[in-house]
């Protein structure tokens, strides 16, 4: 049971990291939708969107400023009670680094994302 | 007055870090208020406790495990919105690190921390 928690939790954090790389609109808005809470909240030192059509929104303005850009995670997810945690870079076309954080993200009843929290720089 | 901001929100870090070393039952009590909203949720991977005097029970036990045992931050405290994340370590009696970790807070709209959730390892 506690590995099945696990990897479903690994599995909401692989959909949301592949929706910030998915060009796709309606795939993106897919992945959005399998991952995150239709009210959740994302919000980073520059930024804070409620809600899954803002966060699409947000993650295509990403992908218009860095085009080929993506979101890779640099650690596991670790998870406890409600909680998760791992560490991103953003890579370049070219793979350059563009930024290094970590996300914490909280889940809701559903065990989608209700609220992810990100920090830049490790 | 943004300097005051991130002024306030190590103050109460402070407070809250300081509560974990701090033997005297008064004086603990008396930090966890001024930094803890009485509702305050700490949760890490191996507890998960609220509201001030359950916070305070805890750290009693911590304290009563670990004689001499002491919490030190081990990063700056970043912040943005109502968020907070740093790292930390815990030193035995004669300095040897027990635990290393990170801490999410979450301050509520008086400024005190409203939510706790500590990750082990770094």
């Amino acid at each position: 049971m506690k590995q099945m928690v696990a990897e479903s939790v690994e599995l909401v954090v692989m959909a949301y990291t592949a929706a910030w790389n998915e060009s796709d609109d309606a795939t993106r808005r897919r992945l959005i939708e399998l991952s995150w809470c239709e009210n959740g909240v994302y919000s980073d030192p520059a930024a804070r969107v409620v809600g899954r059509q803002a966060l699409g929104e947000h993650i295509h303005a990403f992908g218009m400023r860095y085009p080929g850009a993506r979101l890779e995670l640099t650690s596991p997810v670790s998870a406890h009670h409600e909680h998760l945690h791992f560490t991103w870079r953003t890579v370049d076309s070219e793979g350059c680094t563009l930024r290094e954080g970590r996300d914490i993200g909280q889940l809701g009843s559903d065990g989608r994302l209700i609220s992810v929290v990100g920090f830049f720089g490790l």
